[in-house]
């Protein structure tokens, strides 16, 4: 449907043939393009979580970066619509968005992590984004398929909560999304959830690569004494119940909320952490999930902080 | 356009007469059938967040239970279909949803507080609810103009997080909602979105009730020492910014939440509590808020718990 002279990769409304096309030839036009943009992304990833506030951004966030620093190239799409904090979480400040032929151009903000939100799409930070299931669906469409994201290892994909219009429409979009990673806290409530999140995942066939248990206790900065906050070890336990693996767990650390709110990932700013450990060690299941045994035989020991210039070497 | 021998409360799929209706006749009965059930509840009121996790759920479940302590006539509706918790929060545990003419029964976990939510209609608890919008707005809808609320004084809609089908569809619905309550943590991500809540409810004509503040800080139960978590005080700065009541603020306590797995709301079993005291001072600004004034001159300072039995006297 897609005619001769129109060049694959342009979108409709900058290229210069535009009124030439009906609305059928363009719609054809955007799916070829979405299916050409995603053939240049080798492995697509979902976090997800059944219930909201458990850290699925932070996971997502500190996952794009451990894998960026590994040498990756990576995309980091944050598809929650209306409450994209990805942004906040990398200390990206309204930055300005260029569109040219190929599409929006993603901000990089490493030579190796580039990064699309719908906050930067909001003038005022203040105002909702209020929008039903259909409006979603064409934002994230155009997230994925007018986004120049270039040649990609991995894309990461942080979903708002629940089972709904985002993830239905992430998962109908890139059809073939390698795995999904589950973030639950220990809570009953989340727990609940989180088993949902696994057999929604397994509806959509998509692989679950694990479970993380986030918000696993707390160790009281005044006497180091551990505290159970929301109990430990209900993610480890949904994960054995529903037959996944078990990614990992790692406490509250109020630096970490701090970091979070000043733009600092933490597996950069802490590296040595225990939860810096936590996030490298998913970002090694994931690696392995999708077959790069060569670049994980085993989790890197070496000191951070890594510097972007000395590794610039591309896979 | 509805006929007049139907009568205004019978669900149509459930009328001797159903067959001799149209499609566009069963709309019309629907929505005048809406019309009457709203006409029969005083005060609605909606629960909602920016981002997920930050205690709506719990709020709104205390908010329910302290206002049918004062013996006010409460509902209470879990608009969240991908994540309905206020059932477990209550320890309503698989229970059998009669359906009679005028509709579903809700759950009256005490003589005067009903409870309708998804997760009564989910056989598997792990099973995820995979819907769109308008499946989402259909569940809504059918929940307010399906169910056999009777007379209300208050109904309490706990809503997912964000701004886009449930509230839309809330909002929309009832038409004229009386207030909204903003819950919030006081994390700098979670303060962005609470913002945005407001300006969502402005949007919408409903007034904002006020700002409450959840997860503000912990107290060690080793050392007694205060760990600001979160940090503190971000829900009132952003209350003040954006000029709407500012509520209160409560920490957080390993004990709720061990009440909420266990199905115990804390207003209940702890109604001495310094958080109870916060949910009680809640429900005493929203019963002003609505010209309650009568019965909430001054906050309760009875011993709780209270027992239904010596105050089944109904207003």
């Amino acid at each position: 449907m897609t005619k001769e002279k129109c060049e694959k990769d342009t979108i409709c409304d900058t290229c210069n043939e535009t009124s030439s096309c009906n609305q059928q030839e363009k719609e054809a036009h955007a799916q070829e393009r979405l299916r050409s943009k995603l053939s240049h992304i080798k492995h697509r990833i979902m976090v997800m979580s059944g219930k909201g506030g458990v850290g699925k951004s932070t996971v997502s966030t500190n996952l794009a970066v451990a894998l960026s620093m590994d040498g990756f190239e990576v995309g980091l799409l944050d598809a929650d619509i209306h409450g994209p904090n990805i942004p906040m979480m990398l200390g990206i400040k309204s930055p300005h968005i260029e569109n040219y032929g190929k599409g929006m151009v993603p901000i990089e903000i490493f030579p190796n992590l580039k990064v699309i939100s719908m906050a930067f799409f909001i003038g005022d930070q203040d105002n909702p984004v209020v929008w039903r299931g259909p409006l979603k669906h064409t934002a994230i469409n155009q997230f994925l398929g007018e986004v120049d994201w270039g040649n990609l290892d991995f894309l990461v994909v942080d979903l708002p909560p629940g089972t709904g219009d985002e993830p239905l429409s992430v998962a109908h979009l890139i059809k073939n999304v390698d795995g999904s990673i589950i973030v639950t806290t220990p809570q009953d409530v989340a727990l609940l959830d989180s088993r949902k999140a696994v057999t929604f995942s397994r509806m959509l066939s998509i692989p679950v690569i694990g479970i993380v248990e986030n918000m696993s206790g707390l160790t009281c900065p005044h006497c180091h004494k551990e505290i159970p906050l929301f109990k430990i070890g209900g993610g480890e336990k949904a994960a054995k119940d529903m037959r996944v693996p078990f990614l990992g767990r790692f406490p509250i650390d109020p630096e970490m909320v701090a970091d979070c709110d000043r733009g600092r990932p933490f597996v950069m700013s802490h590296p040595d952490s225990e939860v810096a450990k936590v996030f490298q060690e998913v970002a090694y299941r994931v690696k392995t999930f999708v077959g790069f045994k060569e670049m994980g035989s085993e989790l890197k020991k070496e000191k951070f902080p890594y510097h972007f210039k000395q590794q610039e070497v591309k896979r």
